[in-house]
């Protein structure tokens, strides 16, 4: 029990350093001389910035300096390695918060993370569009300010560059799959689905923090592709479990309401729903998917019950897990294997 | 007669070569190892290239080409300085169409370059927002494949990374402006009009094209501070006509249907009517702009022929010309001089 509160006292910290580091570098692009700001523009740009960057989970963020620290094989890591870290966790936030809200307008959400999606706020609209692109030109000026005269700077632009390609180009693939599926419920199938959620996923969420902490300790990415690999199969995993949780899970607790059948979703379940139904169930699932009226959705979640996703899911993930497992352990290095093994840990059977 | 026809011929033969370059880009990009496509997701970006690259006046892109020429003071180019030129050129083509798409959806704008906008297309809608994105990619996928060992690699990433900054902005400025003149039409004045203008519109048009050639050129940016500003005015100039154009200027030539009354633009005659207007016409002004009926629009267009708005602009427009080539002059290279004023009189007086 004590060394449980010990090492959630030390989480808790983290996360408030972590914290810490977002207000600096908000000031700081308030204040960026690129751009002569008035006082209207500064205002919504702050605004901007804390209704989006810094309310999800952070686990992305965070895990650049849980995995710096690992690679260095140190307990304590100085005040600059700690700053620097951060900095890159929260380019990866703001990577993400700019796919959330592009995402949201393309998909006409309409909540995320517990409140409203950004663009739904009367005064802002379709302005979230050139808000999302705001965000993703932040990432560069925070690189510039603190790594531009770092040996690895020049990769860490590549880096973020071909992940940001890799995510927009899964995105694409994702809403050309939905068109598709709409007129064909059948092109919903495994490869398909594997390979959107490896883009628009796992490189951003999984492998991206783990190469930011590689550059960051002096390492060449072309030495790591088992190790890219291994966290492209976790980012899987994990949006296994975000499809899952879209319609299993509980709102309160995942901060908003899954419309992925709605929305007729390539999803897991969808994909594990047809290929286990009978005529019967075909007929509901192809009737009721993509509807929005609550009755429809519920005859697509009867369906998902009767054929026991719940128990296939767990399945799944218990298998999920034995695999990447024993892939880590095939890792030559232990720091390598600490750095994959903590972020499986944080993501197993997890319930937002 | 016979060197006009031959310069034209040039410049015919030009613009053919660089287009040539963009399909070797554009087979490039479609085979980029970093993305696993499908056969429908490649042909979705082939004609979403298609459709939002080439068709524009490649201006800004032949630019690059151009300037270089002159900077490095020869006649001719090697083949592999033509082709590095163009790709950089057709980079800032690139980054036009991506704001362009983005912009078209912000402003629910009909037609672009005398075709419907691409989100209008009945399969595209909102998947044009991610387009944008992808297109705004492509840009650190062409420049990695053909200038990572240049040693200018990294401030080529700096300088379309600031310069994106800038741009984005300007239009988050341009938004707010345009929401707060909504509520009050007196916020329209020249020094907000002057700014958002520089960094909407003059950073990537004007500046960037030429920022490239120094580049290939080795120079060091931090050394042509004047030649920017200088840029910056030109640009500021090119934008006022794209203003007069869109009231004044013959839809069969730009390719649009001028919107701005309507869409309540922070336009340079609106502002120019504002500060001449007398009680009556601002009365008009207060309540027909920003109305999207065509009497409204009339009306706005009635005030401005009767505060010679025409006259106003063809003294704007020489003045601007004079001070421009004052400024060029006072530069102490010849080739930037020459560099300065092609630019100058490729904008001087066009219709479209």
């Amino acid at each position: 029990m004590a060394a449980a509160a010990a090492a959630n006292g030390t989480a808790v910290d983290l996360k408030a350093a972590f914290r810490e580091v977002y207000l600096q570098l908000k000031s700081e692009l308030l204040e960026d001389p690129a751009f002569d700001f008035t006082e209207d523009s500064r205002l919504w740009i702050e605004q901007m910035l804390d209704y989006n960057v810094p309310g999800g989970k952070l686990n992305r963020g965070i895990s650049v300096i849980d995995s710096y620290k690992s690679l260095k094989e140190v307990n304590e890591l100085s005040n600059d390695d700690i700053f620097l870290a951060s900095a890159l966790g929260w380019c990866i936030e703001w990577l993400q918060a700019y796919f959330l809200v592009l995402d949201d307008i393309m998909d006409n959400s309409h909540t995320r993370r517990g409140q409203p999606c950004w663009f739904r706020q009367p005064k802002v609209g379709l302005i979230a569009a050139n808000d999302g692109i705001l965000l993703r030109n932040h990432i560069p000026r925070i690189l510039k300010r603190h790594f531009r005269e770092k040996s690895y700077y020049v990769d860490l632009l590549d880096l973020f560059n071909e992940v940001e390609f890799q995510t927009a180009s899964g995105q694409m693939l994702d809403l050309i799959t939905t068109h598709e599926g709409e007129k064909d419920l059948s092109k919903y199938k495994m490869p398909v689905y594997r390979r959107i959620v490896q883009y628009k996923t796992a490189y951003y969420s999984f492998y991206l923090p783990v190469a930011c902490a590689l550059l960051m300790s002096g390492e060449n990415l072309a030495n790591f592709v088992a190790v890219k690999e291994i966290l492209i199969e976790m980012g899987t995993y994990f949006q296994v479990q975000d499809d899952y949780l879209d319609c299993f899970g509980d709102p309160e607790v995942i901060g908003k309401i899954g419309t992925d059948i709605e929305d007729f979703k390539c999803s897991w379940l969808i994909v594990q729903a047809l290929e286990r139904a009978n005529e019967g169930q075909m007929k509901v699932l192809y009737e009721s998917y993509g509807k929005s009226d609550p009755t429809s959705v519920a005859k697509v979640k009867a369906v998902y019950g009767d054929l026991k996703l719940q128990a296939v899911f767990a399945e799944y993930e218990g298998a999920s897990y034995v695999q990447l497992i024993s892939s880590i352990e095939a890792q030559p290095s232990k720091a390598v294997q600490e750095v994959l093994k903590s972020f499986l840990h944080k993501i197993y059977k997890r319930q937002k």
